[in-house]
């Protein structure tokens, strides 16, 4: 079969790729759609450092390999985990549903080694090829005959919704989301979903604040124009603020602790895998507090899938562009100007 | 009067100082014992910083002064805001406890001007000082004859409790409190008040080690033996800890945020002046949280008033020497060796 790979940091196609055969529990799956995710991108560039901080943590699994081997950034490594795809056969003695149902599933394969994430690996096959493994426990069949296109973008989508939950943001809250990239427009739709009036959005490119804007932002700002909390004043009828750092990037955390109104707090989902500068002092003089979110849960996902399908969320605004498997190098250039992209969908 | 002063960066004793004369709702008081806190300490060496640093935050009540004037380091700066004192006299029209009475008060004078710290003022009046004024509505009278020595551990005692409060800890989590000094000894106080079972103290010193024992530490730690967070590990029972970071140099929140278990909370007390370094990734991937905690409320300081008075907390093992004013300089200099003195009062 056909697959995109990573192989010394370039991403090149394979047309002989083994096709994969499905064990007991999984299903062969055709890939319908898969989005091109912002980590990806900074894997392609990063991923050396992304896999040594990792081994810096105690007791944590690590990312594309387990503590007896390395991912191998020599060979070929699959990437790909915001997909849809077809069933077309089912494993052995397995239960799922029947070839031709249209699934999703949260990027995670059972195999008879263990739990291996469907993200950065040397075996485990990701969306960016013709045909891929899915646990049948993983699976969700994709409802109301939704396009499977956006049900790619369950995955994302649910980034945003597990932000949202683990901020513990109200009906009565107010939100301020930095950033307007997939996950913060993630974010701005889960906020949306659960009823949050007030929703601030700052980001320097206008494409992107126009996207925010028809993902649920009541209020968009240019930082190059506006602060982003002068704004959140205007609007913030007085009270603090639940922001959603959405950026990622050296220097945006300090400048929450140092800009935000007392109590605010602050949820972290943009992922920044530099050495950060904070002044703790404003955090404490303020009693900010901060929590980092990662991925989601298997109810989260099922729930954005729900919503995408059911019309609560509308993932139509961020998709700004397809592209076969040979588009998939330059796709990963396209998506670093925000003007042009925001999504891009790879269809097999 | 006779009072202790900060002035060009060293403390001299005046004896020359004009008395405080009370106001509306204000009341003379002669102090009775006024404990050495350790932002104090901190504070005479770094105090230009902590005031720019304090600057540079939006709509913040600005440190030892207004937003039209700044704090003279050059004229006496007057400290002490761990007191207990006797009513001396009442201001005019003022309904206050009659002289006689042992009282001890949050740290806050109201004026004719606003609302005042007693902390670092050219102005105000503190605990180190043979008399100085409170206000009537923010004082507490000191129940059960306690001696005043100890009802002067109040304010550093609710310090603790604030950050427990704070952290949200039930009696099911295990606490882990890294540095012993006496904010860290008294969020160990407040953990045994509030039932938590569980609660590892880790210090270098083992003076500090012993007294964190005494005030209700179930296991402590030497962090040059032993990590602390395999300390946690040996008695945890595989729970992830509620950390206090009571220590408060470059480097802390890091160390937590790359060595603790996934989901630890982690209070900030610990107050760290100067720019430090975290790695956000570490946070990320294990969805850590930071409260940052900061001083107290009214009925938190009442509640370790009850606390103390009522042998809930024993403060004893804490305090380690007295002074008189002309001792204090002296005092500031011992304070920083963690195997002679934790707690220095000063006796006016």
């Amino acid at each position: 079969m056909r697959a995109a790979a990573l192989r010394g940091g370039r991403i090149h196609v394979r047309d002989d790729v083994p096709e994969p055969e499905p064990g007991f529990g999984q299903v062969l799956v055709q890939v319908k759609a898969c989005g091109i995710c912002g980590s990806d991108l900074h894997f392609v560039k990063h991923g050396h450092e992304m896999i040594e901080l990792g081994k810096q943590m105690k007791g944590m699994p690590q990312l594309g390999g387990g503590e007896d081997r390395d991912l191998d950034f020599d060979a070929d490594i699959w990437m790909g985990h915001e997909f849809s795809a077809e069933v077309l056969e089912v494993g052995p003695d397995t239960n799922a549903p029947a070839p031709g149902t249209i699934v999703t599933s949260i990027p995670v394969l059972m195999t008879a080694r263990g739990i291996e994430a469907i993200v950065y690996s040397n075996e485990v096959h990701g969306g960016y090829g013709e045909r891929m493994l899915l646990s049948a426990g993983m699976m969700a069949e994709v409802p109301n005959g939704l396009d499977p296109r956006h049900a790619a973008l369950t995955e994302p989508m649910a980034v945003g919704l597990h932000a949202v939950n683990k901020s513990k943001v109200t009906q009565g809250d107010g939100a301020l989301v930095l950033g307007c990239g997939p996950v913060g427009l993630a974010c701005i739709a889960a906020l949306r979903l659960k009823g949050v009036e007030t929703i601030v959005a700052a980001d320097f490119s206008p494409a992107r604040r126009r996207i925010a804007q028809a993902m649920g932002a009541t209020e968009v700002v240019d930082p190059a124009q506006e602060d982003a909390f002068d704004a959140w004043a205007r609007v913030g009828r007085g009270r603090s603020p639940v922001v959603y750092e959405a950026i990622g990037v050296p220097g945006i955390i300090n400048s929450v602790l140092q800009n935000a109104p007392v109590g605010t707090r602050l949820l972290v989902v943009g992922v920044c895998m530099e050495h950060d500068t904070i002044n703790p002092f404003f955090g404490i003089s303020k009693e900010l507090s901060i929590q980092f979110a990662l991925g989601y849960d298997p109810m989260e996902f099922n729930e954005c899938l729900r919503a995408i399908a059911e019309g609560d969320i509308d993932v139509t605004p961020m998709i700004t562009g397809e592209v076969p498997l040979e588009g998939v190098a330059d796709a990963f250039e396209a998506l670093g100007n925000p003007e042009e992209h925001c999504k891009i969908l790879v269809i097999p």
